[in-house]
């Protein structure tokens, strides 16, 4: 049922009228393969877009490349809608209209949980890829397109994203063989990439950081550190919620740090991200209040002020340090 | 005059009695280098050492390997003393009478600039390798060694440290297609690494940089960020000076920030480490005061007091920002 990426390439040569679909809350794998493949698509002469609905991110503004549009008017007929980096409608929320006019579907996506909401005539996951940038950077390959220097900055986004730096454990031997090829591109500049990407950072945000940082509680010995972004620092410190991503890989920087607990008060209710280094149980942890998510990293939600949260949570992260 | 890596491995392959030495202020990529080719002569059955003077850095204590010593008495007879990733007797102090042990005398090294005051037998210095345990990498396997797991983790060590985890210009495609390499290694997880190079920091240190970063001075419409690790504060967090590593980075990070500034107070003096994003000509600014670096990276001295410091120096990186 996985096609072959050969094969997709031999379907996709045929069609013109490409609508690409990243998925909802884009990051830079999903915006990176879109725009890579729209863009090979173009230089093959084939009249290609990538649909959303949202605003580009402003650290992911340089992937954009003219590739993307909001209203698919533009297209008088879709041959093809392709999804990427996601599966399901529940992925493209608002662009279901514009998905329903691919006369062909398809899906190339890395994530192993799939959707059956969709009949797709083809489908590649490759649920092994750090990155769906990476089987596009195959595909594009397999359509006989060029690698420019534009398509080449959307594929290394994608992986420097979704490896977290060639960091995290999803990282192959291919990640680092694709990108080893991407540096032969003439004038391919991954420092210039990677500022763009991670040096944007607001003087706000780093300041809340630094406030929340500067305020942590340890527990156990120091193998438990707890910080809160609470609305009143969001304030003091004129940030949104969204600009305290990446506090709690900070947390977890510190030597001895076995779990980092992350409260996160909104208006209406309190949610604490979750981080084990080795073999603290977050998932146990955060199921206790009715979260989820995966051993070293879960999170759960409590409709109660922050420090009766605290209350209940602390024990049940110190018991999963001991 | 620079001999081919293969040229090297016959010369080594006859060769026993074999010590190496990295640098002073030993980083990931001297120590890595060292103990890796050390692992591989000692697996060709060969008698191999690594010799130091200064305790291992703590977040490099895995990459001894049982490689290091301080006595070179343990070897009877030295055929080979050989540098790795620096060159010059300058460069390995209270080690000379060791060095001079060495009936050949070889170098392997990819820092451009070269020092004349020791003869040697042979060298391959690559100053466009990002990292001198590239050119160990293929040393090795001319050697017709086996890259284990001790000496994967030993290259990756190397590579990712000097490219600053893949982000500095100096990474190549080679580096990438080296590193692509050692993931094939059993057991090799880069992961485990990374957070034992990166993730094992003080939480006092944490501490001191949320300081240091929560009372930063912006000047210039935010394009000039300047930071200050005052004797107060090392004092205040239990620091010492060496904690304050990657202060700057963190400063450089925050968009619209072409130059940063990080003044840090000693006994006697007050150092400035200055760097520039893009167009900001640090090394200019700080040749003013007797100092020097690179246009990006530089630094340079007071003997005053940090605020008079601030007095002479700000109005200069102003300038070179505007």
């Amino acid at each position: 049922m996985n096609d072959t990426i050969r094969s997709i390439a031999t379907i996709m040569s045929d069609l013109d009228g490409i609508l690409l679909f990243p998925h909802v809350n884009m990051d830079g794998d999903a915006l990176g393969s879109a725009s890579a493949l729209c863009l090979a698509l173009r230089s093959l002469g084939k009249k290609a877009y990538v649909m959303i609905s949202e605003p580009v991110p402003k650290n992911l503004d340089f992937l954009e490349c003219g590739c993307c549009i909001t209203d698919d008017s533009i297209l008088e007929d879709v041959q093809l809608s392709l999804q990427l980096d996601c599966n399901g409608l529940r992925r493209i929320p608002g662009r279901e209209t514009a998905w329903e006019r691919g006369r062909l579907k398809g899906c190339i996506d890395h994530h192993a949980t799939t959707s059956k909401d969709i009949r797709y005539d083809f489908t590649r996951i490759e649920p092994k890829s750090a990155a769906t940038g990476e089987i596009i950077y195959r595909l594009i390959k397999d359509l006989g397109a060029e690698i420019t220097l534009d398509i080449a900055n959307c594929i290394f986004a994608a992986i420097t994203t979704d490896t977290g730096n060639f960091q995290h454990t999803n990282t192959t031997s291919r990640s680092h063989e694709i990108v080893g090829h991407l540096y032969k591109v003439e004038g391919f500049n991954s420092k210039v990439i990677s500022a763009l990407i991670y040096d944007r950072r607001s003087k706000e945000a780093l300041m809340l950081e630094s406030a929340v940082l500067g305020s942590l509680d340890f527990y156990a010995d120091g193998k438990l550190a707890v910080g809160k972004v609470t609305q009143a620092l969001l304030e003091e410190y004129g940030c949104t919620m969204d600009e305290a991503e990446g506090i709690i890989q900070r947390i977890m920087s510190i030597d001895g740090v076995e779990a980092g607990c992350l409260f996160k008060e909104s208006a209406n209710n309190v949610r604490a991200s979750l981080r084990g280094r080795t073999y603290a149980n977050m998932e146990k942890a955060a199921a206790k209040f009715g979260g989820g998510g995966h051993v070293l990293a879960a999170g759960c939600s409590f409709n109660l002020p922050i420090e009766e949260a605290e209350k209940l949570l602390i024990p049940e992260l110190i018991e999963a340090v001991s």
